[in-house]
């Protein structure tokens, strides 16, 4: 299996990873256990997709079964906007292990550079983007706090590594400046049409890991209404000719786009036999030219900013 | 004289004023004293220009031949990248006000969210962006470090505005978190080709005072090479016919583009005649299909991008 070595704990990711985006309450748990069944040893989970007690009770029954040990996975999960300060970061995390059932995350991300207002888990969990009157409350949580609170989790040994998700270039740039334990792991949105170049740069000259999510595009957003009317990159014509050329499958090809660059993915699929045909993209190579002619699809077209949730959340203006 | 009235202070910011940068050491004290013959109220200058001491002589000029007095300038200059360390942010202001000569400036921005090395300026001044062996040295003084002692210039009297230059959304709210004082101007480069729609919105959303740099974008790039080839804004077809259309010269509809919309702009020009064509932009009005027509120029033609300096300094990824 194709990893990443992890700078600063030598600890090995995945780089074909399963994501938990999306995946209903009551077919998490037999999903994970398939995945795991069909390959899969690193999970990408966050206390906003509601499924983390499913989740870890599917890893429960694998490792119950023989089929793995903790230690052969790799968990990744996010810290929600509204547990930003100092002590929420700490309680909300101890709360997420719980609901996995394990002792440590593998990595643990900060799911959005926003600062939402506390919600009580006990009132709402998750407590998603707005509060019981539909607004949208900000807090004034500084970045350097959470971050600093993300790294005692490190030193309390509840996270293995952490990381940032949904950043770009100058916050990550000032979170190092601060930083006693550097970012391990930068998770955005990257496919064809958001190909994210000078951001994977970036990240690869600071020796940042990336994970792509969204890796289909806009296939991933259509059931939310979300996918803003783009075409599936399943059916570009460059997509499709290499996948043939390959005798490969369009979304076999997405993923080699990224992993062939060192770009982990997390896809996610509720059919086994893709399921592994998403786990085996490495088993083939793309000319560099065909990388290129994917590319040079991007259109920049971002399917998740919260600008359009609330214009205060502008955090890729 | 259209005017911004910045929301802390309820200070008048002209829309229109004359940009320092690229203005030669022997030509400015005369440049700014024309300049404020012509009408000019606010210059807009930074440390890294070289120019601080000869636009100080042309003000001096002008106040002694009784032109204007002091407190009807606007004066704006700029925090450079060396300097961030709290330190260093009073005794470089110190340093810059003397060159000026003046007690206070109106505005003072970090220019860009970059920390390097500090530079006695004893030893280099100004220091730019590479050290004495041609390398580039970063500096991890965090952002809010920096904030901080911008925060003090303003309770010492040094500076009656603070603000933000070449900063975007993520670190633009993460400065909001902790800000004991706001910044009440975001200068960035922005253009047709690079409209900043999104930064633009955010801005307003946060009543923060937008400048525009570089308004006829690649043109003022062309003396140092930096245009990418782009062309001239002032031959593009809309353009053209819209100035015709409404007798102005281009320039002054690629200003006006930005100052119907309230943002203020710092066009520099060496001839007596543009800079009061540029001064009176604000004489006509463009329909609004004419101002989407232009802002249809958009191509994200980022022409000052640190990052093609030294990889480390990608701040817009």
């Amino acid at each position: 299996m194709s990893t990443i070595v992890l700078k600063r704990t030598g600890q090995k990711m995945p780089l074909v990873g399963f994501g938990l985006w999306k995946v209903t309450k009551s077919s998490c748990a037999d999903t994970v256990y398939e995945a795991i069944k069909a390959g899969y040893r690193l999970f990408d989970g966050a206390g906003d997709y509601g499924n983390e007690k499913e989740a870890g009770e599917g890893v429960r029954r694998a490792i119950q079964k023989g089929l793995v040990k903790r230690e052969d996975l790799f968990i990744t999960s996010k810290l929600w906007n509204t547990f930003h300060a100092r002590d929420h970061v700490k309680s909300i995390t101890k709360k997420q292990l719980e609901l996995w059932g394990i002792d440590y995350f593998d990595l643990f991300l900060v799911h959005f550079p926003i600062a939402l207002q506390y919600v009580d888990p006990a009132h709402r969990y998750p407590p998603e983007w707005f509060d019981d009157d539909g607004k949208v409350r900000l807090q004034n949580t500084p970045m350097q706090e959470t971050w600093g609170a993300m790294e005692e989790l490190v030193d309390e040994g509840h996270a293995k590594n952490i990381g940032l998700s949904n950043c770009s270039g100058a916050l990550i740039l000032d979170v190092l400046r601060y930083a006693r334990i550097e970012p391990q792991v930068l998770q955005v949105e990257l496919h064809p049409y958001l190909n994210q170049n000078a951001l994977v740069n970036l990240a690869k000259t600071l020796g940042v890991a990336i994970t792509a999510y969204s890796s289909f595009g806009p296939q991933g957003y259509v059931e939310l209404s979300m996918d803003k009317g783009a075409p599936s990159l399943m059916n570009v014509n460059a997509v499709i000719k290499i996948s043939q050329k390959h005798e490969k499958t369009p979304a076999q090809v997405l993923l080699r786009w990224a992993t062939q660059r060192g770009i982990a993915v997390v896809p996610k699929s509720n059919d086994v036999k893709r399921l592994q045909e998403n786990l085996q993209c490495d088993s083939f190579d793309l000319d560099q030219d065909e990388i290129e002619s994917i590319s040079a699809l991007n259109i920049d077209l971002r399917l998740n900013n919260p600008a359009e949730i609330d214009p205060r959340l502008a955090i890729f203006a």
